[in-house]
């Protein structure tokens, strides 16, 4: 952390080639897929051929799974493919949250047809999974962290798609290990939903 | 629903051709970049190009979006879209739920790296988008559902991932528009994670 106007990044930015760039490419044939469907003039038996065949070379060259996962986990800093700010996991948005002086993390994002629950409206399990990791890392940001024990979530409006939304979150308090964290998700400067976790201060150990 | 000892598919079943098998192989594509990373034998700058030629393709043949939302809506059966079971979309697992004839839901899936939370077990959130739209099924199939007011999620042991997991869900209570709703993800007999929602029953209008 430096001191300073500057906001602290603590997800992973991404790098915008390599394995960032293959992802980021996977997110827009998600997208596209689902802005397309069928209704597009694409032959999608083709697309089907073209897609595998990257999975089949993918696979060809992966190390074994023990090791990926060993390798995956080095480190002590921020994960690089979790499904919410993972740059390298085309299911994350992905969310870049930023530390905040008064101790909440924030990150704005928009979200499209992939995460769509009602017509025009995100999903409400998709703010649910937005929300639960922005709590983590709001924990982690304040200097303790764990695992969710529960989650609470209020729906208060509909939270609308192609719209930026800011998700933000805050530690409420310690008692022990118990730890309480407070979220929210906020579009037009409305809340849409809000969250109350309760977590644990205890991490599974990291493979090795 | 069909009377019988068949348990009726709620979800669709996915065709495994056209958009459905590109859907499929964008999920490959999903899991394999998790899975060898920046460890594996494929160059990712062409891997990045051969998808983003894929999703040029389809954008350029994707009718606009106000025509695709219409489209995507049509009819009042199950969704082929949304980010649980719909085939359409990759970030899906997707998840298959048939109603039982005590009134509940229930899916069996395994999931993988795309779904990780701590080292080796799935995502809370994760968890939690399951569960929201597994309840929601829940009411669709007790014949009154709507939109989640509130959800609860308590997490009671960490989620498996590679594992057979059951995701199932009741509807419990209906006093008015307000409906309860509980369901569980269990691993070999043991729940992992339990929700109960408050719906209300009201749905926005579906585009036109």
């Amino acid at each position: 952390m430096t001191a300073g106007t500057e906001q602290p990044e603590l997800t992973s930015p991404g790098t915008g080639t390599g394995i960032d760039a293959a992802a980021d490419a996977a997110r827009r044939v998600i997208e596209s897929l689902l802005r397309s469907g069928d209704r597009g003039g694409t032959d999608l038996d083709t697309v089907a051929d073209r897609l595998n065949a990257v999975a089949d070379d993918l696979d060809r060259g992966a190390p074994d799974l023990a090791a990926r996962m060993v390798h995956m986990w080095r480190g002590d800093g921020v994960t690089r493919h979790d499904p919410v700010t993972g740059p390298e996991n085309a299911i994350a948005p992905p969310l870049h949250l930023t530390g905040c002086e008064d101790g909440s993390v924030e990150a704005t994002v928009e979200l499209g047809l992939a995460h769509q629950g009602p017509p025009g409206y995100v999903h409400g399990g998709m703010s649910a999974l937005l929300l639960d990791h922005t709590l983590g890392v709001a924990n982690h940001w304040a200097g303790l962290s764990g695992m969710t024990a529960e989650l609470t979530l209020r729906y208060l409006r509909p939270t609308p798609l192609f719209t930026p939304l800011t998700v933000a979150a805050h530690q409420v308090s310690v008692d022990g290990r118990r730890i309480r964290t407070s979220g929210s998700i906020s579009a037009d400067g409305r809340e849409c939903v809000r969250a109350e976790g309760l977590f644990v201060a205890t991490h599974p150990a990291r493979p090795r």
